[in-house]
Parts: structure tokens; sequence; C-alpha cells
């Protein structure tokens, strides 16, 4: 019994995480594929999360998203605010937190931040369906939002898509399109870009890949802009007219029957009966895994709709928190020494008055 | 927009909430009780757990317990590991971390180690209960087991009733008995301690308040070993025969359509169908708003059974990192400096290698 009972654990901040060069789409979109193979050979546990909402109105609220890496002996939870009003006190609407345990003792290996890994698996994840439906030459890309989400789906889409030259992107102002367009091409260098001076068209019609991040809810993006042979990623929720997915010769989700019970597109069609099963092509790992097939012709247009799936976060930051670990980034911290009556100042602490 | 996008939140190791006075069962007392009336009012919001359980046989697992205290305006989540086998190794079966969020923007602050929060909740429902149903007068408190659970109940009865003067203890082999009375006398020297030589009898057959805190899954309490006017409080499994509940006066649970459900020795009289909702007194938030009474008599037996309700856990947890800051205890951590993309380095960050 002489074992130490210290625990210690890992503390990632965003800084942290970033300095040890995780914001790498190569290895989020590598998580994504691995993640979803683990999912479909049944090596994942992904219990339904848990929403607490504040207000009703606002639609404030904490969830808590908990899923297990069996394979890589990994218990992980997201913990992720969604507070829209913020935007309107200059504050970022979502915040987040992750856990991650091992599963030989239960005992936690990191606290991380969790907003980097967040935003960043919904690129990788749109990227990972853009990766085996989008046309292989894809040049110009368009963009309806200018947030944090469109920021990294078009470093996310550049790593699957290195011949993208050409990004336009379409936001509610003008100053919004001029700051994305600031902030993209000191990253992104040689990339040309265009402002679309708020004209949706301008920013979709000539695009190879399509990709609407924003929360605005209504039908933004038109079916006549969609070229054939596009791919369209729809991140927010209701933001394209239905003729959108009418129009596409295949739909793919992250997972259908999730998508159906929530507010998407994709699930106000199938609520209205305007959309079945039998008009899904697949759910995303079935591609992966090659049980369906992807793009099979260059003129096909493809629609795909990602919900988010915990295990494909927890993925994620698992292999950020390695790589930063391997750099000896952030701080080890203690959670105890030893047992709680095994301090000797124990019964110093102790509060009593009698 | 010049609002600074800075999150901190601080961190508390179990050292930093011993060092800073959180040890406190007057504090955890009345956290149980304010979140007890919270709760009966509907302040509290109180989702199902999630349970992953990665070894069906050891029964391995992690469980995530969120919950909200709405008029505190704190969401926290309790993310416990339950690994029974770790006995076997000389660790600890159990560890836990809290993450608590305010609710005004969503953004955490305080994460916390959490096995001393844990298993004071555990003590601290236990000597609320005792505060309404134990006899008042009561001078002799009997234990089965010896553990974490044991050591803690004692120091909460002791907080409620003061007049314990002798506490007897039975576990499983002596050398443990003597571990615990050189602990707890060191806390409490003027208590006098009794060990049992393993013979549970001894140690409870003159109690006045009688505990037992073991994971053995066997019916060890007798009913001829509580006397009349009794106090007993369940806190394992199944570890007393049938006839110790059906010779009780009131039985009163924490939270008795739960109790149903599980496993412990109640649940297992239920499933058997010898024990219905009427023989069940109270749950005991009613029996602290005053709803239903407490003890009547000097010579009634009474039963209580706990399962544990995760918003007592947070609102412990809560009056701890209060405390714990009060007094400067525990870092402060940087969850983000600013946003992603606000980053001047971002540009040197991001990983491309195009």
């Amino acid at each position: 019994m002489a074992r130490s009972h210290e625990i210690t654990f890992k503390y990632l901040s965003q800084e942290d995480l970033l300095r040890s060069g995780c914001l790498d789409f190569r290895m989020a979109i590598e998580a994504v594929e691995s993640a979803l193979r683990a999912h479909r050979a049944g090596k994942v546990l992904f219990p339904e999360k848990i929403v607490q909402i504040f207000n009703e109105e606002t639609q404030e609220r904490i969830n808590c998203l908990p899923a297990t890496l069996l394979e890589e002996g990994v218990c992980g939870m997201k913990w992720v605010s969604v507070f829209p009003p913020n935007v309107r006190e200059g504050l970022q609407n979502l915040s987040a937190l992750f856990v991650l345990s091992e599963i030989e003792h239960g005992f936690p290996i990191a606290v991380m931040e969790g907003t980097l890994c967040s935003n960043m698996r919904v690129g990788a994840v749109g990227a990972t369906a853009a990766k085996y439906l989008a046309p292989e030459d894809a040049r110009v890309i368009g963009f309806i939002g200018s947030g944090e989400q469109a920021k990294m789906h078009l470093l996310a889409m550049k790593t699957v898509r290195p011949g993208l030259e050409v990004c336009k992107v379409s936001a509610a102002t003008p100053p919004e399109e001029e700051a994305f367009v600031e902030e993209m091409s000191r990253i992104l260098p040689r990339m040309t870009f265009e402002t679309a001076g708020t004209d949706g068209s301008k920013a979709m019609s000539d695009a190879d890949i399509l990709v609407t991040a924003t929360s605005a809810q209504a039908p933004l993006l038109k079916a006549a802009w969609m070229k054939p042979g596009a791919f369209y990623s729809h991140i927010g929720g209701w933001e394209d007219e239905f003729a959108v997915a009418e129009q596409c010769d295949k739909i793919v989700c992250d997972d259908w029957e999730t998508v159906k019970h929530r507010t998407q597109t994709l699930s106000r069609m199938y609520q209205a009966g305007e959309l079945s099963d039998d008009d899904i092509h697949a759910n995303l790992d079935e591609i992966v895994t090659g049980e369906k097939p992807g793009r099979t012709s260059a003129e096909e247009r493809i629609y795909f709709n990602a919900v988010g799936l915990a295990f494909v976060d927890v993925a994620i930051a698992l292999e950020m928190y390695r790589r930063a670990a391997g750099k000896h980034a952030g701080q080890t911290l203690t959670l105890q020494k030893c047992m709680i009556f095994e301090h000797p100042e124990i019964r110093h602490w102790v509060q009593f008055d009698f």
C-alpha cells in the first residue's frame, strides 16, 4: 500500500494548444476519419448528450457531451455553452472545455480549452466530407457567413483541396466581409479573395465548394446559385431554400437519424414531408469506410449536412492533447497529492469548533 | 467591440480546498439543506446522469452528472470515475472532478478536485437526515466499514450530534479497524473509540446511530442489532438483511423513485415485492421543508437510504469554490487570451505546408 496516491493531469489553454501546433487540419481530419471508422466498428461509446436550457426564448444553454474511444482507452467530455445574446455584448456565443480521462484506472489526464477543438471539428468534418464528395479540381470556394466557423472551414477545405485559389465571401455587412478577407489573406497570402458586398449570389454562383456558416434563420442560399458538379457544406441551421437539397444528386449527413429531429433545413424538409429516408445517400462514416460511394461523376451536385458528433470532438481533443503533451506544453496540475485522510495536516484542516 | 475576450477560471486542487477550510460539514450541511429546498421549489435543473460502463463484469465506469442551481446562477457537473478493481492495486476506487460555469454568459468559473466534495456530500446528506431523524441525545455511533466514507460520516454526524462520545467500528480485518481509530482519534481526540474485532454486533448493538459504509454485497447488519430509538444511515449497496428495514418505523430516502431502480437493499426489497411506495415515509427534502415530520418519538427506529443527488454535489462544490476563492486559494488559469483569429501570431500557428 506504499503506492503513491498522487493524481496529476495536464491543463492546456487555447494558447498552449495553438502554440504547440494544434491548429492542424491534417491532424484533425485524420482524427475525424479514424473516429468515424471506430464508431462504425462499434468501438465507441456515444451516449445521448445532456442539454440544460436556461432561457427558452434566447436558447441560452450548456451542453454536456461525453464519449469514449475504447481503442484509445480514453473517455472524454465536451462542456460547451451556447449563449446567442453574448454576441450583442461583443462576447463570443460559444465557450467550451474538454475533460479527458484514461479508462485503465479512471483518472483524468487532461482539462483543455475547447472552443478551438469544437470549431476545428466543424471544419474538419466538412473537409472530410469534401475529401470524398467535392470536385477533385475545386478552384473556387464561396461563403455565406464570415465568422469563426467560416474561417475554420476555409482552412479545412484548403487542406483537402489545395487547388483552391479563389475565395469569395458574402456576409451581413461589408465590414464583416472585409475583416474576413483581411484576417484570412494574412494566413493564406496566395489565395485571391473577393468580397460580395452582401450579395450571396456573387459569392456562390461560380463556386466549386459552397459553404453557409451563418446563424441567420432564412433561406439565403438559392438553388440557382449552385452550379452542376458543386459540393455544398451546410453548417448552420436553416439558411438555404428547400430547392437546394431537392436539386442535389446526393445528400450526405454525419448522422441522418439525428438530423431528422433537429431544426436544420433537412430536418424541416423531413418534418414537412418533403424529404424521406430514401433521399439520403449515406452517412459520412459509410463513405469513409467505402461501404457507399462518394462522388461518382463530375456533374453531380452534392449536399452535406452535419449536426456534430461528440465522439469526433473527443477524438480531435485527444490528438491535440497528445501533440501538446509531446511538446511539453501547458501545465501539469495536481488533482490530489494523496488521499484525503492521508494528509498529515488533516486534523488541522477539519473545521470543528467543539 | 473593444471588449476583452479573455476568459479565466479558478483551478482548485484537493489541497487548495482542504487548506482553505472546505472540510467543513456545517458549510456542507447548510448547502445540502439549501439545495434540497431549492429543488423542492423547482429552482434546480437536474437532468438524468450519463453512465459509461467500460467493463460489465467489474462495473468500471465514468459518470457525468450535471445540474443547475438557477437561483445561484451556476451550472455544474461532476465527472466521477468508479473503478472497483483499483482497490486491489492499492489505488482509490473513485476519482472526481467538478466543472462550474456561470449562466449569465455561460463561461466556466471553476475546475475543482471532486473526491473531497463527493465524499463529503455522502456524509453531509446522511448528517442532514440525522439532524431530523436521529435521537437528539445520541451518544454512541457504530460503523460497519472503515473507509473514507465511514470517516466522512463520523465527522458529519458529530457536526449535527455533538453529544456523540463513543465510536465503535467493525471492518473486514482488525488492521483496518485500527487504522480507522488511529486516524480518527487524532481528529477527534475527546471521542472514545472501540474496535469490534470484525464483529458487527459489537459495533452496532449499543449504537444510537448506525452507519454501514461498505462495498460488501451481503446482509452484514442484522435487525436484532438495531435498538429501539436508533437511526440507521445506509451508504453502500446491499449490506443489511431485509428485516432491518422491515423493523423500522420510518424509512426515508433522498429520492425513493431513484432508489427503486438501483440495487441497494431497499431496491431489492421493492423489486422482490417486499416493500411498496406506502412503506416510505418521505423523501429527505420533504422532511427538510417541514412538509412531513421527522422523528416524533424516542422509541422509533428510522432507516435512511441515499442514492446521491448530483445537484447537491454541485451545491457543495459551489460553496467550496466560494470559500476557497474568498481566501485567494488555487490558481487562476487562462482558458483563452482572446478569440482564435484575434491572436496576432495566428498565421504562424496554422500548420500549413502549401
